[in-house]
């Protein structure tokens, strides 16, 4: 059995092998080869423990994630991922799982960005500069030639501890902007990419600066949340989604299908694009919304193990 | 974070500790203490994963088992316990989880024994000579001046291994009789315990040979399962149960409820039991029927955790 931290994680796969991951697990939701219930949630008073166990023909893995509110010296999440063999069952992997997720966070937005943006994007916006938003800068810059990238949060005190972050993952040859507001940092963008909790749209309701640009949400996970505004629905006829499950997760699909901005067929599955030949007109104005799912937590947990088991990068244990 | 293999659990606990853990379990279910979902079943084709969480206020526990029936080189049960701190929700704890499993159910047989078999009971048959009927021995050992253990199987030519395996584990001095029949190996004994897969009675359905002894069934965890005869009803009033669901899972009490042959009221809990004060009387044959619950399994993995992080056992591992 392989046990892999974060740093091994680091040294096993880089990011682009993660979207490569994100898109097998895609082929893998077309295809309808995967078993995935809904997760399980156990809670004591305000914590919570999620169970999200997923069997593939690569492997059987199960995330599970502790979620404490009230932590002040560790993270409040905290994730591992178990990995069986989908021939034995027998353990196989042990992956830190809060990395990983981040990663594979991130890696599904760089799909998004490898599928779907212009081939000479250069201008990145990042909305929501918590440790999601590095990973998806990163996952970005892997796939398109990013000379800028445009950062904004809520709180611009912590700015300078993103960008620090974020110069570790990329060439010292992109520039980062911080801004003041979101409107400057996404004026003159290629793409976008918010990643909030917030309960209300954090991009302006406001065409002229959403019109031809991708828009890549992966923040609003829950009913209650929603990051996009009414105007980025005037501007496609078509939402892309990661998951079918979406529909019923994310406020920035539920609040606009019930005020009729967007019509059920208006939500296309992200895997039925990819494997689309020829790719379907989506207009100039591009929207991706993910909520994620835990076929993308096995497919790249797997991945990783594979790659880390090739490269002998891990802690070899029996059980 | 600890890891801990089945060799780090042999040298962190005794049988005599893992069935305190039980007993610290029992006072948990009276007081209502845990959290408990029904566990999650995830299947493809023939086999299934188990997921089993249950919070308590030392620790958060899953055990993660899988059941793959077409294996041959490695046993069809593979399984996993994660621990997480119920302060912070971080990982503190993985360990193994098919010989935790063999070890807590031969506890909780081990408890029944410390708490229902005479003082002086020497006499001890073992019916089912699996994996589980090894832990079961061990346990009575350890709570009794045991000198004679009656082995009977359905297949006799596996005793020999089991004797093998059992001479590792008990004194000496304890004589292991492998006998042909149930009916022999069961006539001179103060306790009986029962660990098989059966779907029929497996004791005699003969009341002189059940009579004034301790009757303990580990096996029967399913509908379909039954391990007591119709005999061994009419001789108490009380089953004693590891658990209130026992009565939806176990045939050994469905069948003998749906035929009349005991009442709803005569199922009591083991829990009850131990913490009254005088104990009520269960007349001179008892019977204990285990079925299992996630709670043994976290008190138990954390009862090892801490004796091993005590007596620096296992191997550290930094998430």
């Amino acid at each position: 059995m392989l046990f892999l931290n974060e740093n091994d994680i680091k040294k096993a796969v880089t990011i682009n092998d993660v979207i490569d991951a994100v898109d097998s697990a895609y082929r893998l939701y077309e295809a309808n080869q995967f078993q995935m219930p809904l997760r399980m949630h156990v809670s004591e008073k305000e914590n919570t423990l999620l169970l999200m166990p997923c069997f593939t023909a690569g492997a059987i893995g199960t995330k599970l994630v502790t979620l404490f509110p009230n932590n002040k010296h560790v993270p409040m999440l905290q994730g591992i991922v178990i990995l069986n063999s989908s021939e034995t069952g027998e353990v196989k992997g042990i992956l830190e799982g809060s990395f990983l997720t981040g990663l594979r966070t991130g890696a599904v937005g760089g799909s998004a960005v490898r599928h779907l943006a212009r081939k000479d994007a250069t201008k990145l916006s990042i909305i929501g500069t918590g440790v999601q938003g590095l990973y998806q800068a990163v996952a970005a810059c892997s796939q398109r030639p990013i000379t800028d990238i445009y950062l904004y949060n809520r709180s611009p005190e912590k700015l300078p501890e993103f960008i620090a972050q974020l110069e570790n993952w990329i060439e010292t040859t992109v520039h980062l902007h911080p801004m003041d507001t979101v409107e400057e940092a996404i004026k003159n963008v290629d793409i976008i990419i918010t990643s909030t909790s917030s309960n209300d749209p954090v991009l302006p309701n406001k065409k002229h600066l959403l019109r031809n640009k991708l828009v890549i949400g992966v923040g609003s996970y829950q009913p209650s949340m929603q990051e996009f505004p009414e105007a980025l629905y005037e501007l496609t006829d078509t939402i892309l989604v990661d998951t079918e499950h979406a529909i019923d997760e994310s406020g920035d699909l539920i609040n606009p299908l019930a005020q009729g901005l967007i019509k059920p067929s208006s939500v296309q599955k992200m895997s039925t694009y990819i494997l689309s030949e020829p790719k379907p007109s989506l207009g100039n104005t591009t929207v991706f919304k993910s909520t994620g799912m835990a076929l993308f937590d096995v497919v790249v947990a797997n991945t990783i193990y594979q790659k880390a088991m090739d490269k002998g990068v891990g802690t070899i244990l029996s059980l």
